[in-house]
């Protein structure tokens, strides 16, 4: 059983979701459909790529991850399936798939042009439901990668987050992303601050702690958080109202 | 394995859905359940109504809906099953499957009487756990429709929605449906407006295109929408408050 | 097929609830997963111990329910795992379960200390996808729920929530939830009221009826709520809103 998790900002008050199910249980009856979320903010990619970076290495090996984030859908933009660290990822290619790129050094991309594994009529504006579901059917069948289509060199990468990288002793990193619950997630991974005892972001400096508690309710700390990158918070409160950070914001670890 | 999907007014911000679920895998633990829709407005049977028919065709044969959107629960009105298409509906008799019955030539409805079907227990404020549950629960793993109840000859009709009729050579119709995304789904099925060019509405004419990128960023077009009815959009906007479209509104296909 | 219900406070617009199943899967790719509700209020323990209250028994015997609403994540509070009524429950010891032991003469309560049973790496704020699924997961693929680690004597109690109790003849009890639709569920089961007609509330008298529709449309009605419990609404409206009803305020049962 090999799972097949969604994404999406299709929202959760229409049928847009359940006719992607219906179509995977269409083409495999013993799917296992995992939602990882469809509340994506309309036609934010960077946020649709975080949460696919996030969450899907905790997934079993051979996991199919169907992702529909798209603005362009019928404007042209390419349809592809990525087959990265054991894993299947099907989308539109406009950056939604980008942070998983930079995260192997080795994959192998498909543009997704043999119709066969389409529905038999596609639609010029629900190409979740007429191509990405039913490709991501077929491949948590185990249908060959390399039948879906030619491969692609190249992807769309995104624009609005910028990787880590060192100035000197520093480094230099963006929020990459804004939770629930208000914490600010970077894109400094942990192996770069774990040096560091302090970090800056729009003229606060947080002390980076081991837990949120160590500081009192209501202060600001830097932890590594839990998907491995430094995250600024608030103990039991938001970073982001009370810092009133975005994404994009700069954020610098400072040598000690 | 034959499919339940659920649709209902319960949000998700309870365990009513919960209940419905745990109910389901009680009576039938190999049961593969699917969500449509939860967030239906609270007591909207016409929303309701039309989230059923743009997605249900999609599922496999034999998938059973247990949809519940049910403001007279406990008022006497009635419970039915109904079969059509190769499907079936569970549900409270209020308009809530009257579109999918005008999508049927053939169909058939049954009271649900039969309270062997039934949780022992039945409240009188939540017949979706102790009714319609375990009655679809029992339709998926092969109970005889026929057992459920006597035959019904009429089931209730929606009186919101009006479907599209010909007034001389123009197509008449109204909007059913607003999505996430602000696009004004109407009763105008893509038959009777492939000749067209343009679609009024509200004092606006909106051409007829083949996507929504064929006009400029935030300017309206009428599209064939994924469901194949005529909808009205804006280029990356919300047709709905662009336009100020709201269910009932008139829509209009001009001949050419 | 034992399922494994989950309920948190993570919301559905993260991959939070993702990244658990993920490792459900990874543990036990048979596994059949529930969702009850992830929108509980941010830190909310007392909305949470009743969403389980409310539901869980209507579950499956075997069931294992993975609970996270867990403000204290990283602070020292202990993990748990609770055997009661032929379910098992996992998930922080600060009162989540509180109402579920109320709700049983026998119950078992392990420490988890078995780090066998958890991913490798534990994250200081994230013991949802790193503990409780985990342990979860294992219950349902038959694990022995000794092995999980010592036994624990006590655990924390919610303070929020009076139990009912008689005062002479009277009854009383506390609201103790606030639904979607603005019911007011009380902690008075129906045993201790099926002798009255009345109770009071903030002031105002209601009727003990059997149906919302047993009052006019708009006005205050008591029923027997689908969970055993006194339950206050209005009848197609909201008693929360109409009433200023909230968490906590006293309702009395009086003699007829």
């Amino acid at each position: 059983m090999k799972p097949i998790a969604l994404l999406s900002d299709f929202g959760t008050q229409d049928w847009f979701v359940a006719s992607m199910k219906a179509v995977i249980l269409f083409v495999n009856p013993s799917a296992v459909i995992v939602d990882i979320n469809h509340n994506i903010p309309a036609g934010d990619i960077t946020a649709g790529a975080f949460n696919l970076l996030a969450c899907h290495a905790y997934f079993p090996e051979g996991t199919t991850f169907v992702a529909v984030v798209d603005p362009g859908v019928g404007s042209g933009r390419a349809a592809l399936a990525i087959k990265a660290g054991g894993y299947f990822f099907v989308g539109p290619d406009n950056g939604l798939f980008s942070l998983i790129i930079d995260n192997y050094y080795k994959f192998e991309v498909r543009s997704l042009e043999n119709t066969r594994y389409f529905l038999k009529e596609v639609s010029a504006t629900f190409h979740g439901r007429d191509i990405f579901a039913p490709v991501g059917a077929h491949l948590s069948r185990s249908v060959a990668f390399e039948k879906l289509g030619p491969k692609m060199k190249t992807i769309v990468r995104l624009s609005t987050i910028a990787a880590a990288r060192a100035d000197g002793k520093r480094i230099l990193g963006t929020v990459a992303y804004i939770d629930r619950f208000g914490n600010a997630i970077t894109t400094i991974p942990s192996s770069l601050a774990s040096q560091a005892s302090r970090i800056r972001v729009k003229g606060h400096t947080l002390p980076l702690c081991g837990r949120y508690s160590d500081v009192k309710e209501g202060k600001p700390v830097a932890v590594i958080g839990s998907c491995g990158f430094v995250e600024l918070s608030v103990n039991r409160g938001s970073a982001a109202k009370s810092m009133k950070l975005a994404i994009g914001d700069a954020v610098t670890v400072d040598p000690d």
